[in-house]
């Protein structure tokens, strides 16, 4: 039988159990003390109560916000003592990037990882487990491939603290939780730092896990120059900040991942307002960017009357509006969104009618199905518009759209999805025993299985492990903005989920035979 | 009894008339032959047929036209040897203005003006008449005050080769004409040429009229900053290009104007419509200007469903739609004008939701009465908005309304309106009897009477002397823009208007007694 001690937190401080293994197995982590208790006899506990340290979290996901450029003016309160409000302005490969980057190689080295940097600066931080070598072996490589928790430190120009902030910290609370509580994994498990993931200074999102996935070239990515603060390539901005490692950015021949699971902020409503606490994310939805001209022609405000105008900035509002109904009624489902971000008019004068409008589209659904509905319909209002006002033939308004990118619809991998929903379901309905969360309901209320709206590091390690992700309720639904925020209490929840799931992973691996002895 | 010898061409080239008056008067016009006859003598000829040369002024326009800048790229045709597109490039007291201000005074000094450079850089070329002896009277401003053909030479960055042009080329063609066939005027006749009528460089427009009216100090335009080209000063330009004249910039202890009379192109597209010719211009519209700020919340674009957000950009487009239809159903008669020439949306990122959006709105109607039922409309539109949303307690989307500039509606004096509409019937009349314009109907359907959209320099000088304005057709109503075209047989019609106006309102003065001998 094994025994389990309790700390008098809810944390478990000590683990104890019997070895019970038939042989005695090289043990690749040198800081745990000979009482340890692998993954595998964890799960057979059925009381398994493993909780991470929520205030430690906390702390973490706060203190490490102290690196940070002072922020450009933006909507949001910029009352920098208000941790609520004061946000984040850490561009990646800056110098405050740098600074959260050696606090996460120092901090995981200290907890007894072995630290990776590839080619792109993406950084891996491997937890030995019970069936690798790694910690003697150079050619990482050969390794056993870990599981990860992964996210990433960067962020917007004026964003929150914790868009990709709380993935990592919940990862390296995950490593602290495994140390303090001597839990031994079957496999490595690890906690990876992506590069750029924002693309906000170098404008290509997901920069470091798209490189490491095949999908962008290391040489494309050195070559991408920054946009805001300088003129700097990424690569020289690797070097700068002595990011630019050794190891191949390549899932194949650099290092390899196992499994990985991120947790992230919402950053939409829905689980605040269906007062959910997780959100177990099937997958990433399908979405367009389009860029939608519209040509008119330039007159005087004053001496042109109306029937005569062909107004780029009037047709572009008529547009813009028929678009927004398109996400209402233009999919069979009405759960299209449509974003026009960007507009841009000329020649912008106040009495000049607009001969030229040049805006962006944002066009979502969950499904590549209902995404080509709503092109379908796209295309028909603009040749509609074009059609209704029956003077594109003597100059306007001529729409034009062009598409500037587009990503499928993404399914995570059913496995991990399964893990993170055994864990949620573990995670609160343990706290509702104990009176945390109850809410006049079980704990499948507080889950709900959705789509992410945005992309992630996980939608391309999707394509050559396991993925899932674990998403918390955002404040308001409100993202990429200095008033982002998630109340400590979910921080702690989705570090939970998280750091079970990467042990549900550790074993369900562990018993399909991932790992070599 | 009047003798008329006809010339060849159409156009007079002597009229010669016995001196008929009791005594003789003291000439102040030396470079005419002892041959003339004086405007109350020519009106007394029922016949009357003095005609501008159509070919001259056609080549004045277009000739200095070579006095421009290389135009900045725009969405007409750039195709510099055409010079239907090539357009005109000659921004206030550029060394393009100062060479066409040469020009300007060259020409009417050789025609036996006195010119005076006033301390805004006007310049007023004045023909002396029988009535005055400005010739050798150095203090002008006790001289009679003439009148005058007025407009300006300076045009848009990327502007065209008519406005403005038309109306100073056409003044000088009227003191040829007057030349050639030896018409003395009772009272002096002048051309004006107004600095920085456009405002694009400086951006306060009709500035040189508008010092002279006494609206603005001649203070506060000299210290007006370039925003084009440099950052120099209205006076350090003026000084620069050597037109920083020593006469008071004032109407009153500067150069007196008896009356104004200003020919332009209508900038508009409602006499080519209606096929009409002539455009007399009974005042100007009113107009405001307004900022207005739409306020949502900036999130993420994918991840915020359509329900949860406050998109500013979406809700102007609303906006921008409902203050449309105000001026096609908000005032009683329909006849207002709405634009929206400046829109600026932040943060201007593809996927995010625009939490502001600021832009201009550009708002006219013919009467002040109008004006103010539009504008009425306009807040309750807003306030509607805002309301409708029914979110604004939250956060947005909050409507902000700011009046940056009101122009009340302007009427011109019914003498000089009178003096246009007479001249117009007897120009169109007589084209009628030559064949020139038959078009099934009577002369008076080539005329309408209208209101002027834009501002011109006539609205400052009708503050302090008898205004009018005439109008010629805008070939698609294009106007600051290089296509903008007038056809060389509706700039002759206009500069012969012109010219009958300014000898008509000459004898009507002569008759009320504005002149003393």
């Amino acid at each position: 039988m094994s025994r389990v001690l309790w700390s008098s937190s809810q944390t478990i401080k000590y683990v104890v159990a019997p070895r019970s293994r038939p042989r005695l197995l090289k043990r690749g982590f040198v800081t745990t003390p000979s009482l340890f208790l692998t993954t595998t006899e964890l799960w057979r506990l059925n009381e398994f109560n493993l909780k991470i340290d929520s205030d430690r979290l906390w702390d973490t996901v706060h203190s490490t916000a102290r690196w940070t450029a002072p922020r450009a003016a933006t909507s949001g309160n910029n009352d920098g003592d208000d941790v609520r409000t004061a946000g984040l302005a850490r561009l990646t490969l800056s110098a405050e990037d740098k600074q959260a980057r050696d606090w996460f190689v120092d901090t995981t080295r200290s907890l007894g990882c072995r630290v990776h940097v590839d080619q792109i600066g993406n950084i891996f931080a491997i937890r030995p487990g019970l069936r690798d070598n790694t910690i003697n072996n150079e050619n990482a490589g050969m390794a056993a491939a870990a599981t990860f928790a992964g996210s990433h430190l960067d962020s917007q120009p004026s964003g929150g603290r914790f868009d990709g902030v709380l993935g990592v910290a919940a990862g390296v609370e995950m490593l602290r939780t495994l140390n303090d509580n001597q839990i031994e994994t079957e496999g490595p498990v690890g906690v990876i730092n992506w590069t750029n993931e924002e693309g906000a200074k170098f404008p290509i999102s997901m920069m470091g896990s798209g490189v490491w996935s095949g999908q962008i070239s290391l040489d494309d990515a050195w070559k991408v120059k920054s946009v805001i603060t300088s003129t700097s390539t990424v690569k020289e901005d690797l070097e700068r900040i002595g990011y630019l490692g050794d190891v191949p950015a390549h899932f194949d021949g650099g290092i390899r991942v196992g499994a990985h699971f991120e947790l992230h902020i919402e950053q939409g409503p829905r689980l605040e307002k269906s007062r959910q606490k997780i959100g177990i994310v099937q997958g990433v939805q399908a979405y367009k960017w389009f860029t939608i001209v519209v040509k008119g022609r330039e007159a005087h405000a004053g001496t042109t009357d109306m029937s005569s105008r062909v107004d780029a900035m009037q047709a572009s509002a008529q547009l813009m509006l028929k678009v927004h109904q398109i996400a209402k009624h233009g999919c069979s489902d009405g759960k299209g969104l449509v974003t026009f971000g960007r507009l841009k008019v000329s020649p912008g004068s106040v009495n000049t009618i607009a001969g030229l409008v040049e805006m962006s589209l944002d066009m979502r659904h969950p499904t590549d199905e209902g995404l080509a509905e709503m092109e379908e319909n796209l295309y028909r209002v603009c040749k509609t518009m074009m059609n209704a006002t029956g003077r594109n033939k003597d100059g306007g308004p001529e729409v034009t759209l062009q598409q500037d990118f587009a990503s499928n619809a993404i399914k995570f991998d059913e496995r991990a999805i399964e893990c993170v929903e055994q864990s949620a379901l573990s995670v609160l309905g343990d706290m509702e025993e104990h009176g945390g969360l109850r809410d006049g309901g079980g704990s499948h209320q507080k889950v709900q299985k959705m789509m992410s709206g945005a992309g992630h590091d996980s939608v391309r390690t999707n394509l050559h492990c396991p993925t899932a992700m674990i998403f918390v309720p955002s404040k308001d639904g409100i993202s990429h903005n200095p008033v982002e925020w998630t109340d400590k209490e979910d921080c702690a929840i989705g570090a939970n989920v998280l750091l079970q799931s990467v042990l549900r992973m550790d074993k369900m691996r562990y018993e399909r035979g991932d790992f070599y002895e």
